[in-house]
């Protein structure tokens, strides 16, 4: 068994250790918080030990009845890895403690690339991480992205991507985040640096990437071009998309206009948290025009990370080849089952 | 077991039919739906037996592969009771076909109040419906407001209520409703009808409402006002509020600003499809001045009436009596455990 | 002529300041700005003296081509009174250097009313600030209530206020703030601090008010009850409100259904920056229920304090009684002029 | 004076109206209007002459006390040219009547291109339509993109153009419309029709288009992307863009970073309702990677085609070659003046 600690219990961290809790080659040693809140107090509800981020706070733990099973530092001790899941920028931070204790430790996607030794989606590059000591799952976006390019890449060669990543202004319980009634380029000056955070995935890759931020809260989309270095018709290439373990092409049927239809299917699919683990690709949508194809995906950004976080675990200490880890992890979570299917369903096996 | 067949498998549903396959003394006979679109499918994946609720569209099933169990006819006669949870104004239309097979049934809110026999919340008058041929359960803010009226109404006695009733432009899939940058007077002239509603459930009760329409799709928000007859302190009143079995006072400590916020918590809880089925009133805002009672809660217009349903079956059938329902229905849906620790952590029950 | 310095020029100032300069009887001394944005770049293009409002920030103008005529210090010293609206909270640090240079000051509504001699509506009690030394001009949603309240209070005595204020997140412009998607208890603890903010102008009134934020720019909506201690009709009511000088009640056939429509046909109308003035009161709202009124008023937060702001001006240096000012303000403003009639367009007089 | 008719008098035509009536050589013979409501009132204040544009509901005016000056057919008679700024299908409905009293027409955006015999953009194709009977001014959308296109495909050649369009849900006081939380793929198939309208101008450009739709109402916000067949460096580009009549560079120093922003400024330099009739282009996204143009402009959906029709006018018409109207309706427009210095305040000239 692998044991995984889990350092920040906020939107990515509760995820990550629920997930981390599904995987029969691992168990979570627990989670570390920096205060008592209704997450702190949702982790001991599910029975995390839980620990204290931060020394001189735990008296307000005890203050709210809240047992603390030690500090930060016991739990990267204890651990054989740490999923550090901390607001951006503490986890560069936090990265002189994990070497400290000679822990690996898996950073997220608004830590600085140079803070890490390698960038990590389990699509595009699993191999290359192992052994390091500090390996960051890349952010939200640049998953979405890495999951589409990679496939492509490699069935067409790519001459250049474009994207426009038409961003949620914030997630649903972050009521200070705005803006109201307004479309902001975000940031203003182009291109934007989700491209050169793809290139930590795929170095040689051209793209220029344009980001907007509006009043929305459910996912982010991305508007796609693609210039291939092939003319495949839009069927191959939707087939294609349809093959890949963590993208779900949404069939014309389904009638899912929007993020929240998406969210809908999902929790009527009883997802935990109606999370979307997969990118969301509308089949209508994809088209080709010569070279150029263009799709629509939508993203979500408090998930989509999550089974990468675990297979980034089994990549770094090297306990699983590719394929193996994605399977077992797909299969632990229920992503393996479909959001639906993804064909009519006249056309679905029967069991589907 | 009752035996219930569902008619309309939408918002309210799908949801109503999880809940009474959860229900010890229930099962599903079968859910109606008019056309094969993602709901259709994820009812056949769940089990249930689909039942076309429109003739002519049957053959759209068969194109669509989707297999259907008989006609709703069948299913009004094959079963003890029906729940019907139609568009608003199907219900009533549907109402003869109910009689002609001489099968109870629970129509929703959306119909008028002189189309059924009598209506019904499980707080308030579960007594008063027993034998009826046709019932229904009042709207979500309906509910929500009976439930705060009832405990408030026995304790201390009303002499007036005034409630502004901010409500959500549309459900989070809805994505053709507005306002996208508005706050609208609806409806405009007063007091709005909301009141007259409350009034089906206490026919004597002096209520004023008035309604507003808001760009936000996740829970209604109550703007509340009761004069009593008594003039108790906030404490007293906050007490007796947490005693109730259908409202959640969030406790300070939480931290939940809003609806975000709750919505997250019953994720986090692993609510089915993040369902808030209490009324959620901040502890904080319970306030007298005088005899004038304030407060806020929030109601999610998508679930609150889903375990009323589930009672009105058994009060309807003459099954169980008020407790004995109400207890069986929360154990079964899990609403019993609550969202969370209504005390701050340091006073709650360690067993909580 | 009275010379008026401006001490702030943002949405506030910056209104105050053309309203000033349209008065026969005024004229803008100049207006302090702390940095050389778009504001300070339009004040200069307007002809208004730029004052530094803060000494080290004066290079800031001269790198940005724009002149300054002065120290904000000159500015206080040569007007006869200052207009401040700077953020809430630099008022009453700027007390004391209108204080030093013995120039009377009005302060605006975000400020604390103990840092003030006194607070003003000019519908109120214009005649109570005369000769006061530091004034402020209540806030957009005081100033909407206390227009409301006086003719009411006048008229049928008033028993109770309770008024649940549904304000709006931020301004067109503000986009950084929420919520995108939620409805905020705002201030969670009740009742509210509109409520003694309102008892600044009515020191004896009872009044109870209960505030939340929405996401949508246009304008404050209050959904208002007085408790009057008579029983008019609705009709009565409606009149007295309509012979108001601030208040516009929207008649039937306009066929305005929130915010956005009211300031489309400010827009129409050809209103400076749309700006809207008066309490909009939806006169198909306004009901009575035995001596409970209710209605629906809407606030642009922007604009309604501006006209109260002149006003406050004569009423401070005692130039002219409230009649007298009121009027000449309106006339000067185009406010008089309204902003559609407000009977049928059949029953409003040919000449309107 | 060229005798100009509107025919429908809602977003468009009322502004319309307005910029016609300060023209010079133009004069407004009247406006026509199926219903009595706010707008028309506000036409008979304005002093437009107000024609009933159906036969059948002429009482209602009557009934409304709103005079009328005859009917839509005697409207298009006595004018010169008929500017037809009815909803989307009327104006091809229309084309019939204007055909019977030989007058030519403009329809709008809305209409199809196979219903008229021209499209037109003032900047792109002034020449090629004079002496039509029906032309199509084209779109908000499209005329944005065409004002863009033009100066690039002159001064470099374009290989390609990709362009996603986040367009508002809605305008202001369209209440009605959505979504209120979401980002909707709006057409999911792709490319949009956007392109192939552009196309309507310039017939062998090589175009393709993305729509979403999003909960905003200001303005739509375009991400492009354009191909150059040269490699100028981004400042000539973002010079060239200046150099143009209706486009704005949005200079950073004024530290405008959405539509909110704009808006505001469109009202503090008295823009009539605020109107911004130029694309808006951010300076500093405009950027060059090898020979990919990018940058952001955002577009006033309301008003951008108005200084279009005036010169449509004039072009189809003959009385005045595309810089003598171009140049003729800035300034009766005072679009001439800019809505503020596009250079630092410090670079710009004095007087600017």
């Amino acid at each position: 068994m692998i044991r995984v600690g889990i350092n920040g219990y906020g939107t990515i961290g509760k995820r990550v250790a629920d997930a981390v809790r599904q995987q029969p080659d691992m168990e979570v040693v627990g989670v570390a918080k920096t205060r008592p809140n209704f997450e702190a107090s949702g982790a001991v509800e599910k029975g995390f030990d839980l620990y204290a981020a931060v020394e001189e706070r735990k008296p307000l733990f005890a203050e709210a009845g809240i047992d603390i099973a030690g500090d930060v530092e016991e739990l990267v001790e204890e651990s054989d890895i740490v999923v550090d899941a901390c607001p951006s920028g503490i986890g560069a931070d936090n990265a002189e403690m994990y070497a400290e204790y000679d822990t690996p430790a898996l950073l997220q996607g608004g830590e600085d690339e140079d803070v890490v030794d390698a960038s990590f989606n389990a699509r595009s590059n699993y191999d290359t991480v192992a052994g390091e000591d500090l390996v960051r799952v890349v952010s939200c976006n640049t998953t979405g992205l890495s999951r589409l390019v990679a496939p492509l890449q490699e069935e067409y060669g790519i001459e250049k991507v474009r994207a426009t990543l038409v961003r949620r202004g914030g997630d649903p319980a972050q009521s200070g985040r705005g803006p109201i009634n307004d479309i902001l380029p975000n940031p203003v000056s182009l291109p934007s640096h989700h491209g050169p955070d793809v290139n930590t995935i795929f170095p040689d890759l051209a793209i220029d990437t344009l980001g907007l931020k509006v009043p929305a809260t459910l996912m982010h989309m991305h508007s796609i071009n693609v210039t291939l270095e092939a003319e495949p018709d839009a069927a191959e290439v939707r087939d294609l998309l349809e093959s890949q373990s963590r993208t779900f092409v949404i069939p014309e049927w389904l009638g899912l206009d929007g993020a929240g239809a998406i969210k809908e299917l999902a929790q009527d699919a009883g997802r935990p948290r109606a999370d979307i683990w997969e990118n969301c690709i509308w089949g209508e949508s994809v088209s080709m025009e010569g070279s150029d194809l263009y799709l629509f995906q939508a993203i979500h950004q408090e998930s989509d990370v999550v089974p990468e976080n675990v297979d980034a675990i089994r990549a770094v200490l090297g306990e699983a080849d590719q394929q193996e880890s994605i399977e077992r992890t797909n299969e632990a979570m229920g992503l393996d089952e479909g959001l639906a299917p993804t064909r009519t369903a006249a056309e679905a096996p029967a069991d589907d």
